[in-house]
């Protein structure tokens, strides 16, 4: 159902039908309209678009628009349009857009708004990226302690529609400390006299975060709890902003991009692949690549101090490929499980002799097995070719890879748990920084079982 | 704020205090009583705890739970026990339960509901994994199309508690068909007189799932859509269930895992990793390094084919793992980018060409730059170590370097794509799959090259 059709809103724009267009626009849903605004590279396209909006439905859609096609439209509509479109904005979009564009762009906005909404968003823009005060919203539902449940719908019916959600209500006391939480479900259910404080959510029950917390921490408090919204306060516990579920799924996404990212060891970017240019692409790509070239130095001086005994035995250095990606993959399998387990929060660090016991044993079998494997795979590519590889260099190839095995499992389950003990990203310790590693450790491995079990001529 | 302290409940445990516990498990959210039971890795404690739970919130426990807990919990309670627990649960709780444990907990639990129910769970079991209809529940508020606002409010008031949410209700035709959704805020702030198709979303604004539509579907219509509940109809339109948000969190979680053991060539697995036992991991993981293995016969044939140059030229041999690593690193980067801009919906089939185009001025511009260092690390390794390598084979290894790095981009960004032409998952074109086969060409590139440049004594 979701392959959307705009054929006909194309045919209306060429034929200039804006009336007709703009009908057609008013009755889609946002996030449509905004993706039929976003099909234009022309820019001016796609403010004229803009432009023919019903006014009461165009910040919605300005909230779903890219970051691209938001700052042409802002350069081009006038002061009284900007206005307006701030004070329909939610102050977590309008953050959002403040934080990305460039100073000119952000004083002409502000000098467009009022008083109030000016200071809320010029405090929101001086949290640090990624925290809780900066994906925040202050346009929540607040109840004072003293009501009842009556009060309370009352209340909701007069200001809710200007709230980003009314799901969850947010109890405060005089000194608008936060004291506790309501489901407007709860509220429905219960009787119109029922004080707000008989039925809330409080002490032990009170969730909440930081300004500064990490947003990670939001998307762990919000997954555990299955709440639609998470409030934010600050240090004097002072309920400040709510954080909703559809920022939260954005967090979620993000951050698993900026792990897959540090896996693949890529300079994260919050930018989309596309969006993003082709100098900072390769900036974000460099600098790891030169560090694990110069790492493999030592790969390169291992193999030349034992470059006599690659030349003299037929084999050897044929299989170099074959250890060195067998370590690579085995050490990436189990360190991608534990990466992903520590930033899900399935394992923790307690676990560690827990899991490395259970390592030793899959990689016991899983070594044991490749070797079995390998001693076939050579004696018959021996016998298709007619090589001349010994017995003896089939033998150490293969314990070698029971080997290299064994030892790639075992750090590719220890760096990630080490990265976290140290206050480093788990991520970082994933395929290529573990391949480089067990590429060395695999050679030298290989070279001391071949001095110890090859007689030398 | 989400450091969890259980010392005193665990002393109240430890002095049989069984009252005064219950009676602060009562007092704590339901995921925090559940992260309690679960540290006990003894199933006894587990179950006692379980049982002294007050009445209501027991099956509210029960869903938080981990399978081990929840499947040694019904095996030790009594059949009038577990009939109360599945009438308080959420079908979809229910049916994530029954889909996990052995027939005869199936049967037993089935025995002991009421007809409507088993009905309901039996209908639900037979939806395929990870299909819309195998996550739904049948818990939502549904409003006939006759209604007005005022009688949907009174409705939902008398039947809402059962609802998994009141938050979107459904609107239906005589036919059980679906035809509009209204948010319960708007029923809230519109007059109490208005008729529900008046002010329902429909037509062009209506969003669902279908039962036999894959779960990551649904999570992409969610975020699209920012909704709390995606509904879910049958062939015939007819309203059969809806996915609520905290199970489509559970999604965007899972599905990501699920790239990135792809990704890092595992087999796919549902569990948590501790909770794997030893065997089923090695099994997950030996086929695909079997498979590479044998892939890498062929980089061994290469090199064999090339044994009488790599020993009479020195340093040859000693920067195979570099020019391999580099490869496979780069490539790497790429393919985990277009990867990830494919799941999110980022980046389309359609946008190959203008990746391609982007890939190859980044691998010129990170090609050339690596060159440079590798001219630079090789010079000063020759004088540090007073080595014999030759001008002309850094010449050889660096113009390697550059491309390498030129042909591993272009199959990182094209091979990601091709699987998804193909209808494959492109995850699979990640890591270890893509350094296998730059491996290969970058072998081949790195001996005609040396073939081309170096003369043969």
């Amino acid at each position: 159902m979701n392959e959307q059709d705009f054929s006909y809103l194309h045919a209306l724009l060429e034929d200039n039908s804006l009336k007709q267009l703009r009908d057609e626009l008013a009755d889609m849903a946002y996030p449509d309209i905004a993706e039929f605004i976003m099909e234009f590279d022309d820019d001016k396209i796609a403010v004229r678009l803009f432009r023919i909006l019903p006014k009461d439905i165009s910040a919605d859609v300005f909230a779903y628009l890219d970051l691209d096609n938001q700052q042409a439209i802002v350069q081009s509509i006038t002061d009284s349009e900007i206005q307006r479109l701030m004070d329909d904005l939610f102050v977590d979009d309008a953050v959002d857009f403040l934080e990305e564009v460039p100073a000119n762009i952000v004083r002409r906005v502000l000098a467009n708004t009022d008083k109030e909404t000016r200071d809320t968003i010029n405090r929101f823009l001086k949290y640090p990226e990624n925290s809780a005060g900066s994906v925040m919203t202050n346009e929540m539902v607040e109840l004072h302690d003293r009501l009842t449940v009556a009060d309370a719908v009352k209340s909701i019916r007069r200001n809710g529609v200007d709230k980003e959600t009314i799901y969850t209500c947010y109890v405060i006391d005089d000194g608008r400390r936060l004291v506790g939480t309501i489901p407007l479900r709860r509220l429905l259910l219960n009787d119109d006299d029922t004080p707000l404080t008989e039925i809330m959510s409080d002490d032990e029950q009170l969730i909440f975060v930081r300004t500064m917390d990490d947003q990670e921490e939001v998307a762990s408090v919000a997954k555990k709890y299955d709440l639609l919204s998470v409030p934010v306060t600050d240090k004097e516990d002072r309920l400040v902003g709510i954080i909703t579920i559809d920022d939260i799924v954005d967090i979620i996404d993000e951050e698993a991009t900026e792990d897959m990212e540090k896996m693949a060891l890529l300079t994260p970017s919050e930018d989309e692949y596309l969006k993003t240019g082709v100098f900072s692409l390769a900036k974000n790509r460099f600098g790891w690549l030169l560090l694990l070239m110069i790492a493999s130095t030592f790969t390169g001086q291992i193999i030349e101090g034992f470059e006599n005994q690659l030349a003299t035995i037929a084999g050897l250095t044929a299989c170099i490929p074959m250890l060195m990606g067998t370590g690579g993959n085995s050490g990436n399998q189990v360190s991608t499980l534990i990466i992903r387990g520590l930033a899900l929060g399935e394992v923790k660090i307690k676990d560690y002799f827990k899991i490395l016991w259970k390592e030793i044993r899959v990689s016991l079998m899983v070594g044991i097995a490749l070797a079995v494997a390998n001693v076939a795979r050579m004696l018959i590519v021996r016998a298709l070719t007619g090589g001349d590889t010994a017995n003896s260099v089939i033998m150490v190839v293969s314990l070698s890879v029971a080997a290299v095995v064994i030892v790639s499992k075992t750090i590719g389950c220890t760096l990630p748990i080490v990265a976290k003990i140290l206050k480093l990203d788990p991520a970082l310790m994933a395929g290529p920084l573990i391949t480089t590693l067990v590429d060395t450790i695999s050679l030298i491995i290989y070279f001391a079982l071949t001095r110890a079990l090859i007689p030398m001529g």
